[in-house]
């Protein structure tokens, strides 16, 4: 099965109570695909400027994520963005932020990859969401992250957006804002009427609680971490679990979608153990499966 | 199986966004007994003033709550609280209390009580929780609640009492404040090397997370409410559930302990879709054992 994502590359400098990370690699896509990349191969579609110092191709050794969607522009600049963790490290201040290449126009989904059955469309303007998926032919599931800016200032884009797609996947002050409810199983409940079949609200330390059309609920606790280092790109990752253990199941029968959830919620777990996207490096399938045994353990009764 | 409580019975005035609730019947040990009664036989040790408008004996109608420990004081006024609670049902404020006859001497556990195996100290100051559980001769397992007052006022006196002990029930600002330390999972294994054999922080519309002295550890969800009403009373109602369930299994272990607490926790959510003891007084043993089995199914992949 193919598993397309569209997303963003950052160089990130992250400063937390545990120490500072200058220019470091970031961006949704980029943590998506190394999560989802312990599961199926990956197709990347994402732009960087001349400046940026990484070698995706080196940092993605031994998972399978196709690169022929990565635009390397001459004339622009990677997007930047210095987040500050405060002590309790639940909130976090953007101190810095450069859209630079973000504001220009989208990369676009190469021929090659315009058969991919499933789609992340990681957090951007809706209508560049919309933009990305129109060029795919067929997805079988499109997941999709938003954010606050967009809630507010480009909301008819987004309510087109939530017809198109399959899965919402969004934290708990952007699904109380976009429902205008507080109680998030109702909150839920508003946005499934707006379009999607699946809707999944990350809680942080707390887990998350997913509804769908067909009336299903799970909801699991966070996998509970004593070590959190770096939060950043905890989301995109659990997205990345979610979505590759789907692709690599081809199945999306609420069953398998609990499981990818719990794999979304383990492999996140890993993330933020260190700075950037080094939890996901030091790790392989078969810890992430020893987590999955060990958080279904936590939650039996 | 015998299980004692101690605790408040209040005057309760309850502003909430759905309506007003004047002069119902609240306490601690009130909502812990209604919950316990749907498990066990309770022996209820608390104080009224001669103002009190409530016949406990009609309102526990239908569950055994023994009722020998409590005293009815001529002299004195009833416990009063008034609470607000703001439009998120999350956070509420204390508008008027009056500690009346809880700032007198506590009552005395009868003599027939003295044998309980199980004992619930619902909060109130540590040294007075202390002398409750002394007049008890062997307890098996001993469970307290405390607050914040108490850890910043009253630390001496609670550090005593953590080391006489089995569990402690503690929300999560108060666990964080205990141990000053906010990772919850930290926090947890903090507050066992003070004494207890097992910690439940509670963290309300996100469940709960249990750690033993023994390494084991347990994370549920609340169960999933789409209508709060009055959250008055849901911690009491969450330990009456959990040992209620213990006392009736006469068991301790941890699968036992994980299943009282999902037990607590279904009780609690009964508690909050209503005002004062109406959700507890509304339902029954099959309604609870039903929500039971939805829990389970909701956690489960």
């Amino acid at each position: 099965m193919s598993l397309l994502v569209t997303g963003s590359i950052g160089i990130d400098t992250i400063k937390t109570p545990f120490g500072i990370s200058e220019d470091c690699l970031g961006g949704s896509a980029v943590y998506f695909s190394m999560a989802a990349g312990f599961f199926c191969p990956v197709r990347f579609v994402g732009a960087v400027g001349a400046d940026c110092p990484f070698d995706l191709a080196e940092v993605f050794t031994g998972r399978e994520i196709d690169l022929t969607g990565l635009e390397i522009r001459a004339q622009s600049k990677t997007f930047r963005w210095t987040g500050l963790y405060h002590d309790d490290m639940d909130n976090r201040t953007t101190e810095h932020m450069e859209l630079n290449i973000l504001a220009e126009a989208p990369p676009k989904v190469p021929d090659a990859f315009k058969d991919s059955r499933f789609l992340f469309l990681a957090n951007t303007a809706p209508a560049l969401q919309l933009e990305l998926l129109e060029q795919v032919e067929k997805p079988t599931f499109i997941a999709a992250d938003t954010m606050n800016c967009w809630i507010h200032g480009h909301l008819d884009d987004l309510e087109t957006l939530l017809k198109r797609i399959h899965c919402l996947i969004i934290n708990e002050d952007e699904a109380r804002l976009l429902a205008s409810e507080h109680n998030l199983i109702r909150a839920g409940q508003v946005i499934l009427d707006m379009g999607p079949d699946l809707v999944i609200i990350k809680k942080g330390e707390s887990g998350s609680i997913t509804c769908s059309k067909d009336g299903d609920k799970f909801i699991l606790p966070a996998y509970p971490a004593d070590d959190v280092r770096d939060p950043t790109g905890a989301g995109d990752s659990f997205a990345g679990g979610f979505m590759g253990y789907l692709t690599e199941s081809d199945r999306i029968d609420f069953d398998t979608v609990k499981t990818a959830i719990a794999y979304g919620t383990v492999v996140a777990s890993f993330t933020l153990e260190d700075f950037s996207v080094n939890g996901l490096s030091n790790t392989n399938r078969n810890n992430i499966d020893s987590r999955l045994t060990e958080l279904r353990k936590l939650v039996t009764f």
